[in-house]
């Protein structure tokens, strides 16, 4: 079972309606929307992803890293490692 | 014409492929994928939602906001305030 | 003059803040405070650095780039794609 | 000893080198530079900071939180719950 596992609906919930965030930025285009209108649509949803990766880094942190370094060992330092770089693509992005 | 008239397809394009993305994610949930595949795709996702910002923000300053700067006055500061407020939104997601 | 002419003291007001944020910081590092104090001092330091960027921006748009779209031709084009550059490092950064 | 402490001395480095940043700067606005040629220090240094963070987040959940998660308990909750937040923090900055 993957780190979201007690939240996977949750989680499930807030992708659908990011989908549906990017659905109606296509109906915005279509419709010649203002080009503010849709920027101020692409950081909201900017945003909403940004939220995701937080609730599914936490539960990374407090299920797979918390368990690897109860174990130790080099799977610890790799699962740390790993978390690492994780974070910074979402830093950086 | 909103100022990414010239680009309309395009960023249907770039849009439909971040759907496409999201989409993705939802796949990979119900199909338990492992944490840092899903904030790896997360972090794509929303770099692409930036990438295109940054394209309808170029297209809004080379055509709105140029037109508005050219003519000048009240419309010419509104524009840019709002240009301006629009960055900060973009900067700080 | 540059585009933050009118609000040089401010601007400087600021840098000297920030300035003295990092210095907070490297006595922070060297009292070997708790990394979680010292990583809060950095988002600060950043979002203060982020914070002017977004003043420097508004100035910059609001002048420079306002006066080569009244006046149009190359250098227009050519000031609005060097600002959309310094718009994608800011969201970039 | 806080989870930098192996690497005190290149964290200072980093700090210094952005504290030379912040200076360089502050000579850039009395000189009347170019807002664009500022802007681009001030994403240089926002970077700077960005991953000097990345530095000390990787060090503190490789030892802080990786000792808290290997003697488990509230403790261990506390510290990823700590860590959490400081992710945050870093993403929205």
């Amino acid at each position: 079972m993957p780190g979201y596992g007690d939240n996977k609906e949750a989680v499930k919930v807030r992708l659908r309606r990011i989908e549906g965030q990017i659905r109606g930025l296509q109906r915005m285009v279509d419709e010649d929307a203002y080009c503010i209108d849709v920027l101020t649509q692409v950081s909201a949803a900017t945003k909403a992803l940004q939220s995701l990766s937080l609730v599914l880094m936490d539960d990374h942190l407090s299920h797979c890293v918390a368990e690897a370094a109860a174990e130790g060992g080099k799977v610890a330092d790799q699962k740390i490692a790993e978390a690492s770089a994780a974070i910074a693509r979402l830093v950086k992005s």
